[in-house]
């Protein structure tokens, strides 16, 4: 199968609606996504606010003042902020107030403090202001019935205060799909404990439990499962039964004990529904979905693992959690050397960025040794693809750089 | 105070060293800062490894072995992955292996099984293979001794699989700063209730910790605290004996009754560094120091509150957490309108990104009414300065925006 087809069926058969929602607390709405739009239940400002310190007037009583000509306006009293006024400014009056207070009745402008002098009751305006000046007014930053946010939101600082303005103390977003994440293969150990002979420390639950929160899920822990038949389908059972999506690695090569894809097939219908896919490398990697769950079978190679993820099973979760489908970030850089492809395989060449002389951002690719090297993981930002109609991408040729960091 | 000099006291007085190491577990170090260099204590891989499924051999019993000329080995066993191998070839001997297995004693390299073929004990090699050839060589990927992570990275997938490559299950991490975060101001009441004529709901608290959540803080909600000297008095030692920085909004403007400066100056020394900034808007920012926690003063508009914010007290954060102090991300765009600055004050014009018809990136100004609109912080994508030394930036000039969302 091409790794076109493989998307394809995976998309199709998948189909990732998000998961349900749930209320939460406000303050931890965070990276959450909003399950509907948020309309606004009241008027923001919910009245007439002043902008400045200074006095609340009619504006009409202060149309001609200037620095030689005051206006003279008579003090009736304080308006507190927080407080509903209790004055009523009749013609030839102003009242003392602060920014954020209430207009009192009767007032449509405030004059700022700066442009006044004040004796006992008697009020001198320097400086004209025309009607609503430094007043806002009830509504005018958010209308009653207004739809504030949409659908779909991702919730940050800004959102998060926006909700706390209309009032909100939680809000309903999508839940979380849980991945439930394990390694299997009988070289591969818990990291903890003492290595024995023959064995290598369990890399891909770590990392891709990291990778299943970095698409917007929560990781499961179920370590390393051993490698025989009862052990992986109790595991696999287990996984399915507390997870939405399980995620496992190893046990998928050609190997005689790769017990992983019939495995994974008997556990329910429709079963396996890719078996394999011409990439290089990953090409072992197969994807069933159990019931409404998937299960994706990822190669033991850590590169291998983490870049499949990254191009199959990332979507996945994002379309579980409710939020935008995001490939990687991608920039564009310059070939730093040549970059076969395998034969009929879509080909992933993992690279690192580097500035040359010039200035120019070079795809340097990344010497992976064999594809199980760990450091490749650390080292490379990201990776291109060589379609598979083509030998090679030539050094110095253009591409594009899919990054895997921060992603 | 210009706001290059309140930055460069800030920078100088609070001097954001990170708060010091706690030992995680590996599970939890997602985002977290490594406090030291990781070297390895072992080689990866611990052994010799076969990239391939096929058979151990001498690699020197193959030359010559072609299609038609294959050359023939007797197979004396099998080496099972995640075992050391009780095996050791002599010349003219293969043993079965696959992939990941270690390579039994007295071979050195590995022919894949499409080369081969089997009948009984014999074998048949199709293909000569090079010394070393399918052999992942011990220690290749990292050796012994080789600093493979350095202090201050920050831990993501790849890093985490790294970890765990090396038998971690814990890591030495920067400790998050914890920020208390309250708000205060008589017309601000909590979220949640109904809301009392003339009074808003409080936002900042809300949004002030979210952003130091994207800060890499944690944040303490303290709520809203009345505007009177002994609760507020009492409120912010209760934020100082709990938290490493305190973030308050609201209370600093120069109306009559706001007592924050005077408050925060009276609880220790050194006291206020930063008492108002020439920017616009935030000129009533403050800035204190008691002990060595700061006290960031923030007005109670939530869209200044938030600006200042990302100018002044997210940098400290990032130091305080062993972060990298980086700048909100930035993106070259084309001014949409005139772009005014207040006199002599720094200015900073929230804007909002879109794409015109010929594909040019435009910032255009977000109307704000008065500082104090929500939705403001709703609507920009980021700001754009404007020097205090020049009069406006005209429409069509480039501009940089300085991203607030996903900052």
């Amino acid at each position: 199968m091409s790794f076109d087809e493989a998307k394809n069926v995976i998309q199709q058969q998948i189909k990732p609606e998000p998961l349900g929602e749930e209320e939460i607390p406000l303050l931890e709405t965070h990276n959450r996504v909003l399950t509907q739009d948020i309309t606004s239940s009241l008027d923001i400002p919910p009245f007439n606010r002043s902008t400045v310190d200074g006095y609340a007037v009619k504006a009409e009583d202060t149309y001609g003042a200037e620095e030689n000509t005051p206006a003279k306006l008579k003090v009736c009293g304080t308006v507190n902020v927080g407080e509903p006024p209790q004055i009523h400014i009749k013609k030839g009056e102003a009242a003392e107030i602060v920014t954020g207070a209430p207009i009192p009745e009767g007032a449509d402008a405030c004059v700022m403090i700066e442009n006044t002098e004040r004796n006992g009751e008697e009020l001198l305006v320097y400086r004209a202001v025309t009607k609503n000046e430094n007043v806002m007014k009830k509504g005018s930053d958010i209308r009653t019935g207004e739809t504030v946010l949409k659908a779909g939101t991702i919730l940050r600082s800004s959102e998060i205060g926006v909700l706390a303005a209309l009032g909100y103390t939680k809000a309903k977003v999508f839940k979380v799909p849980v991945v439930a994440v394990l390694s299997t293969g009988a070289e591969v150990t818990e990291p903890g404990k003492k290595l024995p002979p023959g064995k290598i420390y369990d890399i891909n639950t770590y990392s891709l439990s990291a990778a299943v929160l970095e698409a917007g899920g929560k990781p499961v822990y179920m370590g390393v499962v051993p490698d025989d038949k009862t052990h992986l389908r109790k595991a696999l059972e287990r996984a399915l039964s507390s997870a939405d999506m399980v995620v496992t690695s190893g046990g998928v090569s050609v190997g005689p004990h790769d017990l992983m894809p019939q495995t994974v097939d008997s556990l329910g219908k429709p079963g396996l529904i890719v078996c394999g896919i011409a990439v290089k490398p990953g090409k072992p990697t197969t994807v069933a979905l159990v019931g409404r769950k998937p299960v994706f079978s990822m190669p033991g190679h850590p590169t291998s693992a983490l870049l499949l993820f990254h191009l199959l099973a990332r979507p996945i979760i994002q379309g579980f959690a409710g939020r935008p489908v995001t490939g990687t970030p991608v920039v564009k850089a310059v070939a730093g050397a040549r970059m076969f492809s395998a034969k009929g395989r879509r080909t992933f060449v993992m690279v690192r960025l580097n500035r040359d002389k010039s200035g120019r951002l070079m795809a340097e690719p990344v010497e992976t040794g064999a594809s199980g090297a760990i450091t490749t993981l650390a080292k490379a930002d990201g990776f291109v693809e060589v379609p598979e109609n083509e030998q090679f991408i030539d050094a110095g040729e253009d591409v594009a750089v899919s990054l895997l960091k921060g992603a």
